[in-house]
């Protein structure tokens, strides 16, 4: 019976972390509904994503160790192959990763391992403008990262890349 | 006049060069027309690939030291989700490569340099049936690389992946 107890407790205290990033209520669009939200942000995975454009690759040594693709929607590409600045509201940018993994065929080469992060930026300026007009969400196993986390986005965006409308990622030609 | 001379030689060798490497009479589709075509395998470079869709990233240590992506068209990308083996007639890969740069913005980062090649895989088997059905191209700035060099592919992803029809590169999940 005790037994009992402490697992269903354990069950609600899964399902109450389960639900907790979640957004109940629309925070944009109605895909969004039920979908695991950043905090402060309320953003969420886009649907379709990884059938998105390449913007750019990149590499991360130490203590990462990730090889990354940035991917975009079409009004993304759109702005990044006219060097449109600032992005127009409904550019949505997604980050993913992946550990470097040696490649079984090429010693010299890395490919990707186990995926890490998706991470989210998404241009409406109505909705967040304390954040240069951008929402946020980093996802690990599709679940957000917590707050404290998220409030470390647009301090460092803003520091280094805000003369790029706070974007770090270049288009790759 | 002896300089007239040199220069006019000269002009006529650099037209000779440009032209060599030209599918004067369309070897695929009526797109092919006129475009720089590999040695052996007459493959160009795909119109409008830079919108296909990513396969996955990689990275090359020494000696090349570049990041590199493979985009695939609609056919390879089906192909890809699915685990279809071996790839249908159509599928046809498009791996960019630059060469690493340091991220002026995060010091364990590297990002896409100058471009370097642009090789491409086009899988048609009645035409390619001495490379299983794989048509190989190697461009550098545009223009193929040699017909030496065109040797090495199928020798190569013979050797290592014929198990997977040929192809290195796996769908990054």
């Amino acid at each position: 019976m005790a037994s009992d107890f402490r697992m269903h407790r354990r069950l609600l205290a899964a399902a109450a972390r389960l639900t907790a990033g979640f957004a109940l209520v629309s925070a944009g669009t109605a895909q969004d509904v039920g979908k695991p939200a950043s905090p402060i942000y309320g953003v969420t995975i886009p649907d379709g994503y990884r059938r998105w454009l390449l913007i750019a690759p990149a590499s991360e040594g130490e203590p990462l160790n990730e090889l990354r693709v940035v991917l975009g929607n079409a009004v993304a590409v759109e702005a990044y192959t006219r060097g449109t600045l600032p992005f127009p509201d409904g550019t949505v940018l997604v980050k993913l990763a992946w550990k470097h993994v040696a490649s079984p065929e090429f010693e010299a080469a890395t490919v990707p391992g186990m995926a890490t992060t998706v991470q989210v930026m998404m241009k409406d300026s109505k909705r967040y403008p304390a954040s240069g007009g951008w929402g946020f969400g980093r996802f690990v196993d599709g679940k957000p990262a917590d707050e404290a986390e998220h409030r470390t986005c647009f301090a460092c965006h803003e520091a280094r890349v805000k003369d790029r409308d706070y974007v770090f990622t270049r288009y790759a030609r």
